[in-house]
């Protein structure tokens, strides 16, 4: 058994953020109905990288789903929509405030056929607001968070996040919003809107960042990979690449040194407190690229972590990747069948619940994959009908 | 009415991840009963920025929580927990994997007392696997995730991410998990373990960056601020300071074009298709930041939505604070009173429910501000009991 057995969401979502986030939901056992645009589909199919012409952007946060098209423009399309929205629990939608509306299916309309949907919504600015109808994406969200001022070096500017972290946040945010509505709902037996912005998303990852401004008024520098509060805490370059270590307090410290057959650092007044330590910090980065450089990666790690020193590689992708308590241990990649791609390798879900665990088996839909099954086990639509549809573009 | 009103949870996190997920479910209306060591209390509170003595760190992580103090190693202080555990919905603690087991308050044993309860942990390497007893630390779990090895420039390296994110990262799945597993419940009466780890959570969302290696073998680099399937997306210098554009599609480059007035540039061949402009990037950038270096931030940013290019300035933390969209509209800054700091600011919450809204009046308490009222109002303790206790340190 899954944890979300019994709820059915239908997934309007396009891309990345609202993918990502009903993925979640199909990922824990929801039947998430993903409902496409006839003959196109959800932009991500176009979106590389690419597996036997299948696009892999687009198999990493649809899996687990149920794929049908509906052309919501037609009065067909429309009524079709409302239909299943009578039959399910969630509906989840990612377009730009207002599109919805303009459909004629906005939470207004939706709530009176069925009080008991949950309405997610996840936009760049939300549904409310000066902003709100302003286009939104990740990068968007990640340079009016903040997120980008307080990312990288001085001698390089603001820097964006490698993964798209607005699209993330945003996701996981919506996820949380859906999950509490359901929760809600036990009680009341009412739907109500979720409505996420990737924007609010992106400032509240920011908050004891943003507490410095604040409360001390001080406006949080660019300062590479050293934290402002403690001492190494930073990466390093080792013989044959980089590592981080974590020296968080005097304890750690004092082994530190230790490791490095420098004890008599240990209680050098320039060093001997972590507000010194963060004073000194250059000198100090100097004194343990000494010692690191003379290592391997593996060494160092490997020396630290025996002394108790947190310690770790700054991996690249395919490290990642091949890391065995990560891939293995953790089952943070798996593969699946694909009926087009063959066999994808996908990266799994950190949620490891213990009575009801995440099943990850579905490969995302092929576009209309279960358009026919849906129409017919869900409204009743028989063969006749559903060709007909077909022939009108409805489907 | 709030989504989680009527679950009782027992917070014995500290510092961020666990904190930090926590406060979601308060904030979403649960009662969460915060447990620290007495005299001390989490690490957090000794943690900066503080006003008037008191934490904004912890301040901004805690709020709508209640705080008792309780010796977890005393035999009174364990008997004390387990009683609190049954009459409660959720555990929920971030100590390195073994710590629970050793006190012998881990799930196996509180499930005994309590079938019912849901255990949620957050740890660095999760609860399982090779590295489970390895430290960690939001930088370890940005260096091994990959996050950091597509973050940043090839002249500076791999960077870190300013916020915490593996410890947000981790506190956002925590929560999921913890949802959905009341969600189970609902049907099953069980609770579970939940184990997040934050080199999970953190490799969970480099999904669409791990596809390009995953399918074509190929390890994303470190680009700066540009993204590699499309462009001008990327950051550009104005006269008074930086912007992200976004021109996505075809669309929009032609909107673009019209706008900085070099309508030649939209059928040039070296920048028709997206492919082309992504491959004369570098010629582009100095044809886009031509125009933007001669108006301001503000100008540059308004001339591009007009015409609907996607653009927003890149914000630091005062500017995000002022803006009145993200500040008033969506609420994403408000005021407490706190009984020691005074009046302070805080983050909001994104998650914006239309039937069961978050609640945000609390502040986070003082160190065991409500141990009284809760062994008192839950577990029947009289005031000489509790004198008793607190003379033999156990509260």
């Amino acid at each position: 058994m899954n944890a979300l057995n019994g709820i059915r969401v239908l997934d309007l979502t396009r891309v990345l953020a609202g993918p990502f986030s009903a993925q979640i939901l199909s990922d824990l056992g929801a039947e998430v109905i993903k409902i496409e645009q006839p003959g196109k589909g959800d932009d991500a199919r176009q979106m590389g990288p690419f597996q036997q012409g299948e696009s892999m952007y687009y198999m990493a946060n649809n899996r687990n789903k149920k794929g049908i098209t509906l052309n919501l423009k037609s009065k067909e399309g429309k009524k079709i929509f409302l239909d299943l929205v009578k039959e399910s629990d969630i509906v989840i939608e990612n377009y730009r405030p207002g599109t919805m509306e303009k459909l004629e299916l906005g939470y207004d309309v939706l709530k009176i056929v069925n009080p008991a949907i949950i309405y997610g919504s996840v936009s760049g600015f939300g549904h409310t607001g000066r902003y709100s109808k302003r286009p939104g994406y990740d990068i968007i969200a990640q340079a009016m968070s903040g997120i980008m001022s307080t990312t990288g070096w001085p001698q390089t500017g603001p820097t964006r996040t490698g993964t798209p972290l607005g699209d993330v946040l945003g996701g996981l945010w919506c996820a949380i919003g859906i999950l509490a509505a359901i929760q809600a709902r036990e009680k009341t037996g009412r739907g109500q809107k979720v409505d996420i912005a990737l924007i609010d998303a992106a400032v509240a990852t920011m908050a004891n960042i943003t507490m410095i401004y604040l409360t001390e008024g001080r406006l949080p520098q660019l300062i590479g990979n050293r934290y402002e509060s403690t001492y190494p805490y930073d990466s390093f370059t080792c013989s044959d690449g980089q590592c981080v270590i974590g020296v968080a307090n005097n304890k750690l410290w004092a082994k530190f040194c230790q490791v490095i057959c420098r004890d008599e650092l240990i209680d050098t007044e320039r060093f001997r407190n972590v507000p010194d330590r963060v004073t000194n910090y250059a000198e100090l980065k100097d004194i343990v690229e000494e010692w690191t450089s003379k290592h391997t990666r593996e060494e160092t790690v490997q020396l630290l972590l025996q002394a108790g020193v947190p310690a770790a590689p700054i991996y690249t992708i395919d490290q990642v990747v091949d890391d065995p308590h990560i891939a293995q241990d953790r089952e943070m990649f798996f593969t699946q069948r694909h009926p087009k791609a063959g066999t994808i390798t996908l990266t799994g879900s950190p949620l490891k619940l213990s009575d009801t665990p995440v099943t990850l088996d579905q490969p995302a839909p092929t576009l209309g994959q279960h358009t026919e099954e849906i129409l017919h086990h869900l409204l009743g639509f028989n063969a006749e009908e559903i060709m007909k549809l077909k022939k009108q573009n409805v489907i």
